[in-house]
């Protein structure tokens, strides 16, 4: 950072191309509360900053909370543009090849949707990915099953709703980092993910750390950025 | 209940000596908030409304949430009582002889005062408790290897603080009813044993019925009748 | 549990068909959040490991939050499925023959759905039911009535909303266990069932064990145990 | 009104000594955050305005929420002051003659110093008070026990902690208007008085109108105005 | 109540025909969470208790919380019946003639609806009601020009969203019971009217009473008692 | 004030034409939980109330909240009045010419449409605007490039969903006072915008004003306010 | 700012010297949960980085939260150092000769401390300071009678607990700009001032602005650049 | 794991000697709600399960959340124990030496007992730590000071209470994993730590890792396995 970093003026968003030289992580369009061209137009912006002009050679970019809209608008700018709708995640260009591998755990099959976008920002972020779902600990030999895969991997991301109990008993059984999400899967007393919440919060077992509910781009990035750590 | 139940007026309170007979469970005396005499008070009364003429053959009857003030009130006037100040509970006569067993689980050491008035419960309920404590899902083996146990109960009552996880985990390995208690051990997010409830309450796994946070005594009540019932 | 627990790999599931040897209560599938084929799998997995070669004789399996395309799939699959849209229920195969009974009140009859659930249950377990709606305590004269009814039963289900008063009063005139049921009846200070929770959790009488809101299931479940242990 | 409210300075406190004529309620210090001292001046105050030369005939004035330090120093500075410490009440002169009569009914015992605070009130006020103590829903026949007292007053103020439900059992017998006082008796759950605030707020029986928790003066001032209307 | 009260069985609902014997006020249906077709065997069960025989003379019932749908069913069966859309009430039969007078104030125009099932509640129960609409206290000269309602009425009801400060003022201005109807009108930290619940529970006048959120029935019930009463 | 303020009254709302002669600001219609006809009524009451005869010369009134079937009966009514629909304003007649500037600065560009009421209300209110949008403080370089525009403008407000940092950051580069709007912009622990009220409220910078969650009107009041004073 | 800003590295503390420059606000020290000693030393760091010679001619530091050792501590340093007891506030040397007047109202006399600690900021902002207590909203009378004083004051701060209505009057009553801070003043559902808080920030009146609970600093600081920008 | 993992019964405890072999942190114990002399015997009982014989040469054993009591008891029974008063932390025997750093970073000095618990778990975890407190965002430049820091280290936890906005900005300054601590410090709306918790959560900037309020432990042992992991 000897020089200032640069700024994209798009009038309704400020681009900050710089920003992965800065942190690691370029910055990814966030499209829920935008219109549908706000977010091409960032996408558009992003890839110009990276090549210097336009959608050339290694541009890559990509937006979260991608709705139907919105994706269609991506694919009328950009055919070859890749949409998961499960992960609800958009981009333009070819990912990074992958180093590495973080185990994606749910404690449910309804759990699914939020590690779709944990894997699809490890898979942006050029880190691999292997995901086992459904271990939740009421049948607690699933969760003892995956003790190879866990000692296998470079961090173990969890993503559990309801009563959000997985992550302790799996922080109890490696020594990856754990980094826990809550989601909000669940009824009544789960209030909208805050149940599960509050559980990986106070787990019991130390090496657990939290993203926001349902945040999976977030524990997608801290995950990469470990595994990426960890492969150097 | 063919005929109209019994009230004992002290003014202050208003006794109901035929509760043992409606509900299957004597009135135990609540002292939190209560002046030590008063709850010297209510216990002579249900002792005097047990037997017809004082302290009697057979009477008993019991305190919950006793204080030291309280504890030496009761001490001055039955010098014969028993007092667990950990359970913080203090009885006059003798409780029944033990019939079931009923186990007690602890996810730390410092679910400990909660699991007493569970234990204390039990005891003058008339079953028996065998209780294994510190047997947190951070090192899951510990809970495998209490699953005989279990086999073995008439019910299992689960106490924990922090994040709770453990009767989520102990319902899926048992089919006997699990009772869990909440208790207000942690700090931050535990929020005073709110974290703990909300994880009990969306259990994952069924068989889980729970109570209000560090209520050993309603726990206790609950699986004394489950054993006394499955003695039957 | 002297061999390890099997676990049938679905992909999007694992499937815990050894849940019924180990905690009495088979696994149910939780249809909420998954798509239709997505249960539908579950409940077919559920059947052949029950089996061992497809749906055969005895096998029975059966899925709550059944919506309208879930119950569509299903009897697509399975014509014969029982489907019941109050409940929001479905089952393949039949139910084993009743044993015991419990007894199910509602507060009001806006509880209806969620005693509809309880009642299901029961019926899926294998275990006798016996409802009677509307025994609010603003006319506590119809919860004296029904007296007798808990005296006859196992135990006592109380479904109630808004001020989820009712299990206090029933648990102060029943020696059977109460088992409380709030429900997202209600309006304003209800705060979608957290009122009625709260009240059954700090319940004066002792006795009562409380469930997650509008968690008709796992009421069912553990009455079922209750009653099923009392039959033995 | 027709002319001009006064307003009597005193620096820290503006009284208003011509309330009882706009509202039929005078002024009544509220001791808690004030220095003894202040609550001296304002007493005096508005003994001053109630008489125009010091403490004369008629005048009266009291004070709630008054600690062991402000019931001193009341008394040093009117020797007859008339201190009620479980009510946390004092009052200089005497309170006016009782007209009607309110029945106040407690849940438990531990709720007697905000019933205490409800009968000083009333007293203060000039209306008869009859107070029934310990009739919680746990068992209920003592509730139906006193609906004589209720056909026989002019209103009935409930306080009640914990589950709070006991208002909604008497607004079912009864065809006085029901004053509910949530207490912060319990623990847990009860949430510090919440619980109860709560339910009563959705007392599934109309004519239940809820003042703040804890307070027994609001509730009285309420009841004594029903009561006095009544008389008229 | 000399002899027992009855009870009527409709199954999935539970009449209770002698409440307006009991408590003055009869049963009114609360039609939210109801099918239509409840509602109306409801309201036919309610007027079949009445008259002993069908919907005759002097027979009234009424439902709240009727959307289109039951409003639609209601006149299919009754033609006569009276239907409220915007305070979404229907009766059949006619009610009372009109004795007393409540005033009902509204802080803003958005309270509307709830000021209406305010007054078709003392409607329905035969007392006078005079509405004056948006006098919030940002003009309080709006407040203060009703001063003279306020003295002409038997009692106040005041309804308010966002701060809910209006009964604070009304209260210090009358010597009439206050009856607080916080609504949820507002967003943010109106918090669907917790804020105004809170704002009036926390009253620094006395003489404020408190219903649940959005109850326009509650406080037209208790209104109408005091009305009553004070016209005895 | 010399004079009584007036009430223009329209049964449904009661206008307070005087309000910008004793406040600086005049009534604005909050259209929110109003029918369209009753905002358009209450436009033109305003409107006639400041001209005395029909929307006249220097006449202007305006109205917040309105959604497409409100503004489609503005316009009808006025076909000249100006609507701007990401704002949800809309005004009928010129708005005063623009005094002073006001630095509204967003988070991020779904903040957008809370900045847009904003600026709606600096101009409606006669006080020059410029927006800066985007610079959220995960690029804090951004927020530095703006510290001249902080310098040259009147007040600075800030418009920030998430985790709503960019107000503590801003507080501490620049002697202007710092309007805080939070946002209801995000998802799980953003509770809709109370996380970012919380942060506000508890900056650790001093100079930060807070209003209401999406409270972009209350902002460009008080904004406007600070800007006319400067300017005088 | 064509330099960088200073830091003073205390170790336990990083002293910020420029931030009067930067923000027209110079650093002042929080002594909450800061040892005595550190509270001194920052005194002292901030106090030699203003004279660049120690303790010297126009030099002034201050403290807010100050407890009484705190107090003692800087007694025992400066001699001649002013305490505030009430308001928490210690400072050393001359605060700046007062320009313009802020009026400070309080709803009630247990407000004084927070309204001590406006007063005290404004005094050290060099501000004049005019305080009214005692008016709240039960007697709104006293309200109106302090409209000149509002008219007469360059902004206007209301200290409020319980309900925190006085804002809303208020600000219906001037053009001033209301800075509004909410108490910890009142019990049960006041809940430590969270009720006034949400009053407050959804006060009916536009140009209340909020700022946290008993924060009296912030408020003053605030009211202090209104007054100090009227006065240019 | 290919044997079964140990488990050291003391009746209130069942270590856990194991763990590190497991999970690469040793078990470690909390001593607030335990007694001193459980402390202890749970510090004796690792230690000797660490060396099979006693405390002999390499032997660890640590515990958290010592109070003066506990640290007299550890220190009667090993006098060469380290206590840290500040960080609440006591070890017996040598920590490893230390590889790797971690920056801890403080937005104010009264988050400092925090940052030692950190500190402390750190240096017990045998990895290097450099503390740089008192950098709050309210002086933007004293954090830009520290991105060197930030770039020379294995990991950065940043502990802030009140508004917890420090972590945002660092995570937009840096490549390094930012695991945040919320704390305690403040009052009023930061509600005890939970508007920095909220703030942390929903940190604009992707690579922030939630721990619990006041967690300096489980912040610790994270930061320390990313720097052994790192230095691998």
């Amino acid at each position: 950072m000897d020089r200032q970093p640069r700024t994209t003026d798009l009038g309704y968003a400020r681009l900050d191309p710089d920003r992965a030289a800065r942190t690691g992580t370029p910055e990814v369009v966030y499209a829920a509360g935008k219109a549908p061209a706000e977010t091409v137009g960032c996408l558009a912006g992003l890839l110009d900053a990276a090549t210097g002009a336009g959608v050339g050679g290694q541009a890559f970019a990509w937006a979260t909370r991608v709705d139907e809209a919105t994706a269609d608008a991506v694919r009328a700018r950009w055919p070859d543009a890749h949409v998961d709708p499960v992960a609800r995640v958009a981009w333009v260009g070819a990912p990074p090849p992958p180093v590495g591998e973080v185990l994606v755990l749910t404690a449910g099959t309804s759990d699914g949707p939020v590690a779709a976008e944990v894997a699809a920002t490890l898979t942006a972020s050029g880190v691999g990915c292997r995901r086992v779902d459904d271990v939740g600990v009421a049948g607690v030999h699933r969760v003892l099953a995956v003790a190879p895969d866990m000692a296998a991997a470079d961090a173990v991301v969890v993503v559990a709703g309801m009563d959000g109990a997985l992550p302790s008993v799996v922080a109890g059984l490696t020594d990856r980092l754990v980094v826990a999400v809550p989601t909000s899967v669940g009824y009544g007393a789960a209030f909208e993910g805050l149940a599960a919440l509050l559980t990986m919060l106070t787990a019991c077992a130390p090496g657990v750390l939290v993203v926001n509910i349902d945040n999976g781009f977030g524990a997608g990035v801290a995950a990469a950025r470990i595994a990426r750590s960890a492969q150097r």
